[in-house]
This record gives C-alpha cells, structure tokens and sequence, in this order.
C-alpha cells in the first residue's frame, strides 16, 4: 500500500507545483449560468442547489485536474445543503479521485475513541477510493480535545493510506484568541505543533509522516518558525489569496524540492469570474476559463 | 420567539431532571432482535445498517421521551453510515421534536466565516423544526480557532432560539493535553470558559444564555470551579456511567432549582440490555424495558 506522503509526492513531482484548489461552491456565488441551466431543467429549491452545485464541482474538477496536485472540498458547504449534499460531495470525490487528484476533506472533525474512529471510517479512504463511504485520501482534524481524539484517525489513517492535517496556527485573526496562548514557555501551537510533529516522525513514509500541520499563509513568521520546528510535517497552508497571504508569505513552507506543502487557495479560484483581474477578461458565461487562467496565474506567482 | 435557555428551563422544569440521554447507535452493539428484523425484511450491507439503527433510534425515543429533557445524538455514528445515515439522522430528530424533546446535536463542528454560519444553518433549527435541514435544538462546538469562529454560530443561535455548547473541559484523559495548559496564570479551558460566560451574559434569556460549556463529569474539582466561574452558563456535562462519573461527582453542575445543567449518559442506557444491572434482568429481547429501567435508574441516582 502507498502511503498519503508518498502520493502526494509523486503527484506534485507530476504536476510541479504545490497548488490546491479549495472546492467551496457557495450556492449564491456560482457563475449564473450554471445556476440558469438547472433552472431549465425546471429544478427548484433543494434539487436546483443540489444539482447546480454538483455541475459547478464537476466541471472546476475538469479544469484543475491537470494543473494541480490536489483539491480540497470544504465539507461546510455540501452539508449545508442537507443529506442529498452530502450525498452529491460523494459523488464530487468520486471524479476527482478518476481525475487523479489528491483529495483533502476539510471537514475538521475531532472527538473521542469510537466517535473519533467513526468519523475517520466514514472519511478517510486513502489509497482504494472504496474503503470509505467519502472517498477522502485525507482529512482535516481539530487538536482541541488532545492526543487520545487524534489517535483513532491516526490509526485508521494509516491502516488505509490516508493522510491527516491537525489545525496548528488557523489563518484567521481569532486563531490568537486560543492558539497564541503561552503555556510553560510555548505557544498552545506550538504545543500543538511538537505532537503532530512526533505524530508525522512515527509515520514516516519518505521525507514525511501521514500527520500534517494546517498553518495559515496570513502568519508568515509563525509559518517559517513552525516549519523549522516541524522538519517531517506535510503542510496545508490555508489564507493565500482572498484572504491576504502571498506567495513571499508561503516561501518558507515547501522545501527546496517543491515538497512538503500545499497551499491553497479557494475562492480566487472558484469565482474567478466575479473577481479582476479575470471577471473583465472572462465573466461567467466563460467561468471554466476564469478558473484556468487563475490556477495558472497561481501556479506561476508560487513560482 | 422562545430562546433555548427558555425552552430547556421548561422541560426541565416539566420533567423534574437535568438527566440527557446520548443517543450512540454503533451498529455493531444494537440489540440483536432489532438486527434481526432488518435482516429478515431482505436487507443487507447498508441498508440494513440504516434501517436497524433508524428502528433502534425512532423506539429509543419513545421509551426515554417521557421521562427526560432532552436527547444528543451523537453525530459521527449517523455520518459513519454514509448520506443515507444523515438522512436517517434528520428523520431521527424530527421523531424527537415531535415527541417534545429537546434534541442537542452532538457535531463538535467548529470552522470559520461564512464555512461556519454554512454549519450552523445546516444544523440550528432553534424553535421551528424547519427552519435547518437536521431540526436540532442545539449544537456542540469546537472554539479551537477562537472567538471569530464561534460568532457566525452564535448569530444563528439567537436568531433561531437556538442553542450550542462549546467544549470546554472534556471528558477524555487526553482533554489534560491542551486544555489543561496554564496560560497567562490561567488553563486553556478556563480561558474558553471565560468567553463563553461572556456570551452567555451577552445572550442572557432568564437565569441562562444561550452558548453553553461541555464539561466532562470526570473532572468534579474542575466541574465546581468552573460552575462558580461560569454562572450564568449552561452544562452539558458528558462523562456520567459509562465513562466514571457518579452523581456525586456532577452534583455541582445544576443549581439549587435543579437548573443550569443536563448531565448525559449515552451507551449505558442505549445498550443496558447488554449490561449489568439489567443484562441479566431483561436482555436483548426486552431491550426497551431495560433502556427504561436505566433512565429511571439514572434519574433516582441523580436525585
């Protein structure tokens, strides 16, 4: 079996860049014409947000699948829509893993002993796309609960091939409200930090473990120290883009390999059409060709 | 609109107990005639599993109905079953709505923004059972990323006479990892406990607000500090029975009207049939009568 470091390795090897698309499909900002052609259908409420939504995830799979390593649906928005979302987000894993992309669900579940294993089992696939009810090579996971929460998820995950990223430094401003606490002369994140690190040391497969670190782009000095603090970690570095982080901000987290990183970004991307510099150039009758020329300029600007 | 504070204070008060039974259907401990009958209706693999555990949870609900506040279902045992479990899930709660309980959905979802108001609209109904796509009363929360994640949860909340509460010391020997770090001469927890009085002051409707504290009945030292700290706080108090928590041990949770706290215990009522005391008395077959025998066993201990 091939672990999730590996994977993703050899992935980003074939696609040479760290990029990962963020799937947030907010129904009020899908591209119009998406919305019109479920519309024509004569769907309405639930069934028009289900299947708009699903076309929409489809066809943005289609056009990043090429480019880059992984996607990574953000799990709020399908659930949002109820059981048939969830159902749907099933689906939208599906034909991203047939794609061949890296798939991360960021669902940041977190709990204790057979709860935390119940959700690792319905999420966390890994390497055979059949072994979860979610097709997830990957899962985001919440610390807060301590050790015993992450190790359910991590057994599972390493059972399966799957991999994980534990919440270390969010990219919003309340991540100091918690996260920046000094506690016996470290950070909580930086506590948090030294357990996913010896998580990612006890499950190493090549230059990194299965126990990857989210660390927001929006804190550039805390992502270069956390970076040198956690030498085997695989990063998923949230906050690029939209929310202000650029790409001198995430330098420090790849290694000079191009590995050991993915940053993403997700609405620069999925509504590229709506946003300059591309909305003037393409609009949303041509929103596939938004969301090309926006991974491109990404992948580019990460150099 | 009726808040949640106002809506459990008067089913506490109709019930005469802070008792709350954790609804926990891991398939593989459902009492066998409850299988049985799954399996001799022609089912198999996953319908079976949803099925069993739908008929398992709807008669769980009739039996405890009368006797307490509320219920919890846990979360992560539905999403183990896939979509269809979710869909089960929602057709659970509204039998328990409809039965008069208050139904406290136990998520532990925690996120940002506009992924975190997406949660709380999936799940938040409040008073009007149609108002969210699963008809919860209430949601547990994760406050890992701070302050700013709890706001677009607490929004809803008040908006739909709804509840949450946030996880404060749990019940997990690994809960000491994290939460128990002394930060700026306070823990972790102790500091999450003070902004959550903060919002339940802020969301104050009689005694209580409506942001509640998780707070593991396996810490009574902490439970006491904590209830003097947070005095206009609802409990959520998981850990009773099962997890080695005696009644002694909450007795400080609820204040002297008998207010203020539901203290939970899930697998020792969901599975009495298959433990002693009442294994031997009832047995799968009699599986409801020992569901109400430990319900009412738990109300005498808790006085």
């Amino acid at each position: 079996m091939n672990s999730y470091s590996s994977r993703l390795a050899a992935r980003i090897q074939q696609t040479g860049t760290c990029a990962l698309v963020g799937i947030d499909p907010r129904f009020e900002l899908l591209p119009q014409p998406i919305v019109a052609a479920a519309k024509s259908k004569g769907l309405d409420g639930e069934q028009l947000q289900v299947s708009a939504t699903e076309e929409f995830c489809l066809r943005l799979i289609d056009v990043v699948a090429p480019l880059v390593p992984a996607v990574k649906p953000q799990v709020a928005f399908f659930e949002q829509l109820g059981p048939a979302g969830l159902e749907m987000l099933a689906r939208v894993i599906r034909h991203a893993r047939d794609q061949g992309l890296i798939v991360i669900a960021d669902a940041k579940r977190g709990d204790i002993g057979s709860t935390a294993a119940a959700y690792a089992d319905a999420w966390l696939a890994g390497e055979d796309p059949t072994a979860a009810r979610w097709a997830a090579d990957c899962l985001t996971v919440n610390p807060y609960l301590g050790g015993d929460s992450l190790e359910p998820f991590v057994n599972v995950a390493t059972e399966r091939g799957a991999g994980l990223y534990v919440l270390v430094r969010t990219s919003n401003k309340g991540a100091a409200d918690f996260q920046d606490r000094t506690t016996d002369e470290q950070t909580l994140y930086q506590g948090v930090a030294a357990m996913v690190e010896e998580l990612s040391v006890k499950t190493l497969d090549g230059d990194y473990g299965q126990v990857g670190a989210v660390v927001g782009a929006t804190w550039p000095e805390e992502l270069t120290q956390l970076r040198a603090a956690m030498p085997h970690t695989l990063f998923l570095v949230p906050g690029y883009g939209s929310q202000g982080g650029t790409a001198k901000d995430v330098m420090s987290a790849a290694d000079n390999n191009g590995q050991g990183a993915l940053i993403n970004s997700s609405r620069g991307i999925n509504f590229a059409h709506s946003r300059e510099p591309f909305a003037s150039e393409f609009g949303p009758d041509h929103w596939e060709e938004a969301v090309q020329a926006a991974t491109k300029a990404m992948i580019a600007d990460l150099g």
